[in-house]
């Protein structure tokens, strides 16, 4: 197979799920895979190594923010994103579109580019979709994302129609900026909640042509209901061939769910954000480790878990760590929460494999971790 | 050899250092040994798998934290403290007495014991010897230190005085009170920077006798040439057949000034704390990683230093976590400061083995890194 092929592996006997896998220059993805979150080219917490062992496939780091703090040029002295940040695996860059939209107090949008001030030091930057590509390709992942508009949830359907044709053609302009033969430059769909919107954005990306597509602009609020309603007829016109990469999602229901319809990668910042706030995915829902139920409980985390956390700490040491404050709690259960979507996915796509992922999803649909969207 | 008993393995020609062995209920310790501090049961940042990894011998946590939070039931219902932080190497507990008089606002002091305001509540509490005796055999470490009283400095003499005789009075009421075999009870010298009352200290715990003997009331401010000057006669009348330990010094330099002079075991707070701050120990003298300077310095942290910081990220890159306050600099840091000294320790010990351990110390002190006290 040629770099970025998507070869179709298995497919589920009643849903859209799907295994395939692709290939970078850093190795293969098997898909669905969930890919940890490192915004400023680090997890936060955890060490590269402690991300290969639980067998993270794709880290992702942000250009908005690399952009700013180091700078694209002293990751490119460095030897690039991967040599920087000491990751073997494969990198995935996104190309800021939507922290530009969602932490710039003051922008000035138009075709042409986007206008925005650091949130560092105030200092105003331009960036058109051709400067976009240059400093991704200066970041050097192996996947980088086009720089797209992301309107808000909730917006005017006018904003949202704007939106849609502005990012298709920053799209198209992306695609012929881009030049570096071992990067997979992925679209990105946009269109809310409104599946008409949606489906003229996949047409507009389609003409052009891509690795693979993103699916931006959902996880910013939208009740989940109408994400995976807008969503299911995006996945049906988006071409079988090429990755598909729902941006931003990453609570265990919501990806299963989306793995159904036929979803193959997920990012979100939730397992590393959560845990420093002491909450712990389960195969019971989510657990509060601040909570002075468990000062006296010295059993695992997760009984069903073998992370490291799982196998070597009791709740009770997890609640002392997070009720002093101790760095370890939230490493602890970054690295817990990173293991159990990483092994989430895996056990799906071993479900695929075998043809009864519907089964899978039916019964955890039925468990205690349902509530957690 | 019985448990705790001290094999004598190496001296050097030169000076007083000495390499020698003990066992205890979780392994033999071989020393010098410098002890990574774990205040409440956890070495901030790091896991104890990283540090078993290093080579780290003995963990200490403290008696006066714990006690606190979580309570020494809480940690004696868990199995223990090995248990509870899920460390199988030597753990050592600090009696808290160090934290009581630097960390409480109120406190009442009486020959029967002292009285205290809790740092998390302002709960009071008693202690007497005995009542400390009872909190460290319930939280199980290998090694316990007794209650004694560590006066400021600079003092007044005859505060310092006071200090030695009670601490003498308590070290003998702890023996008495203690029970557990499978923990050693180290006596703790006063005394301050006045070579006679620290004599006078030796001269009261050797007449009732400990496993070990630890030295206090350092590290609290003294010049570090006072600290030499009146350390080197304590050395002089501790028995030789019994460890000693030099309490909370941890700094490369004095440490190695200490080893000179006989000592055997050191714990600090050093590495980790400097490290959350940015400051790496390394064969040049300690660097502060949040310079500007080391921006676009690709090199590694210390070239000298195998540890993985070293051998996986650049300067530039642990600037970049430090500017950005990302959790992993300060791991990056603990881990790289932790290994510099647990390794600095065991190249004293390999020169005294081959009683050279003067030169070694000469050429420390005409080196870089020699300002670093």
């Amino acid at each position: 197979m040629a770099l970025f092929d998507l070869e179709l592996l298995s497919t589920d006997r009643r849903t859209s799920a799907r295994a395939c896998r692709f290939s970078t220059a850093h190795g293969e993805v098997d898909t669905p895979v969930f890919m940890p979150v490192g915004t400023r080219a680090t997890v936060k917490g955890v060490l590269p190594q402690q991300l290969s062992a639980m067998g993270a496939q794709v880290l992702l780091a942000n250009a908005y923010h690399l952009f700013l703090r180091p700078g694209a040029d002293v990751v490119a002295e460095a030897g690039g994103l991967h040599r920087f940040m000491n990751w073997d695996g494969v990198a995935l860059t996104d190309s800021g579109g939507f922290q530009i939209f969602s932490l710039a107090d003051t922008l000035k949008l138009t075709d042409e580019g986007v206008r925005f001030r650091s949130i560092v030091d105030g200092a105003w930057h331009f960036w058109s979709p051709e400067d976009n590509m240059r400093i991704q390709e200066q970041l050097g992942a192996d996947i980088i994302m086009q720089l797209d508009q992301c309107p808000p949830y909730p917006a005017e359907r006018d904003l949202v129609a704007t939106a849609v044709r502005r990012s298709a053609d920053w799209a198209k302009r992306c695609k012929a900026a881009h030049g570096r033969e071992d990067q997979a430059l992925f679209g990105i769909v946009q269109g809310g909640v409104h599946a008409d919107l949606r489906r003229e954005s996949v047409e507009r990306l389609c003409e052009v042509g891509f690795a693979g597509y993103g699916i931006g602009g959902y996880s910013v609020g939208e009740p989940h209901d109408l994400m995976l309603e807008s969503l299911a007829p995006v996945c049906e016109v988006l071409p079988a061939d090429r990755p598909r990469y729902l941006m931003g999602v990453g609570s265990p229901t919501a990806m299963l769910e989306a793995i159904g319809l036929g979803i193959d990668m997920f990012d979100c910042v939730l397992p590393t954000r959560t845990a420093r706030l002491g909450t712990a995915f389960s195969s019971e829902g989510r657990l509060n480790l601040r909570n002075a139920r468990f000062a006296r409980d010295h059993g695992p985390l997760d009984p069903a878990c073998g992370c490291e956390t799982c196998t070597g700490f009791s709740r009770a040491y997890l609640r002392h760590l997070m009720n002093t404050k101790e760095m370890l709690g939230a490493i602890l259960l970054s690295l817990h929460n990173l293991h159990f979507l990483l092994d989430l996915t895996r056990r799906a796509r071993s479900a695929i494999e075998s043809g009864t992922y519907w089964a899978f999803l039916d019964e955890w649909r039925s468990s205690a971790a349902f509530d957690d969207y």
